[in-house]
């Protein structure tokens, strides 16, 4: 029985993945924090799609549940790993909260690198997909997320350079991700103060539903990224974006 | 009394800086973890060039550690702040130690972004510098290095949006990166397994000398970045790199 992993299931581009994988027949684990929320969702999935879903409640901003989230799910054969689970922050540098932002780096980028990595060293000889979410920030700097950027710059970087150095090294397991822009989701009213999300720009935002899609079509692509162009709505799949020797 | 504060003193490119800013007048805080190094290096700077020098031992790889840290060098009047310490993992990403890495990102880009902010936040009407050490592989990918680059376009993409962040907003506080290539260092036998040390690519080094003269050029420029050209051995002082909205 193989499993589709994805991280930050609980709502926005994870929740809508969820639904979107499982209705392409795959099994799921859906991880987040909010189990009640999971479990809601694993039982409109089984009873929708007929999949088995598994659900783990796991805080992965604590660096300590980390290692012990993975060896748990270690057990199932995982076939798709979608490290999802981010959050941004939405201000200028010096009105940043600073142990948010330390949270933040262990979530976007020290629990990704870790569940990366892992799962890398243990899938890298099967058909094995990782696809990890970065965003169009990963590539450019938007000027009141300064942070979330650098962050989304990390796992740009991290995750081009896996699909090249599994793709060089001849193995089976390939790696990709996915750079969307704006999205209607939780995601931003949580980074959003909320004297500032009427202002939010939402202008051609996709819905979460609709990335669910590209993120799908990018699983089933032989590219690497699909990123959101910079003047326009469209997702364009695309190789390796950064430079790389 | 200013004092331009160094993280990573006691060895490679920081040590090197501290010598170089000390026999331009500065008077320093020198932190490392290594305590002893560090007198050894504030007694020779102190009797060569007669500034004032101060140490303070830390493992900055330690979150608890990082806020502590800020809090004791608050008292002093820093007008330059180099975060200097920062670790490199020579590996493919299947052979990455997972909990090597972590701590990699807890000191490279976790430590470096609490500092940063804390210094922003405190000095930004002031006239201060913060000078961030990145690298050529925090703008292209190097195969072997993985992990490391993606900790260091982090540190590209962080700084260049605090710098542009800070003169839009108008303040008299800079922000700037210095991105030397390879450097003589202790940084590089750390990284590389013994067996690998003879193999590593030294063409065309720079010394840690050369790298603190170029980090002072960077200072006393206009200019935001300090970077080693792709194909050659120059430093180029230039604007920011990546695209901001």
């Amino acid at each position: 029985m193989k499993y589709t992993l994805i991280t930050g299931a609980s709502a926005g581009i994870g929740k809508s993945t969820a639904f979107k994988f499982a209705k392409e027949g795959h099994n799921l684990i859906l991880a987040a924090r909010r189990e009640e929320l999971l479990n809601s969702i694993k039982n409109e999935l089984i009873s929708r799609y007929g999949i088995e879903a598994i659900v783990k409640s796991v805080d992965l901003s604590e660096n300590s549940e980390v290692t012990n989230f993975y060896e748990e799910v270690k057990q199932y054969e995982i076939d798709v790993f979608i490290n999802n689970a981010a959050f941004g922050d939405f201000n200028k540098v010096w009105d940043i909260d600073v142990e948010k932002a330390g949270k933040m780096i262990d979530l976007n980028v020290r629990a990704l690198t870790t569940l990366s990595l892992l799962y890398v060293q243990d899938y890298k000889d099967k058909d094995a997909t990782l696809i990890n979410i970065s965003s169009r920030a990963g590539y450019s700097i938007y000027q009141n997320v300064v942070t979330y950027c650098a962050t989304k710059f990390y796992v740009s970087a991290f995750t081009e350079g896996i699909a090249q150095n599994l793709r060089d090294g001849g193995y089976r397991m390939r790696a990709k991700l996915l750079a969307p822009g704006q999205v209607h989701s939780e995601f931003v009213k949580s980074a959003v103060k909320d004297t500032d999300v009427e202002e939010f720009e939402w202008n051609d935002a996709h819905t979460s539903d609709e990335m669910a899609e590209y993120a799908y079509e990018l699983y089933k692509s032989d590219q690497v990224v699909s990123k959101r162009e910079q003047n326009g709505i469209k997702m364009m799949l695309q190789g390796p974006v950064f430079k790389y020797f």
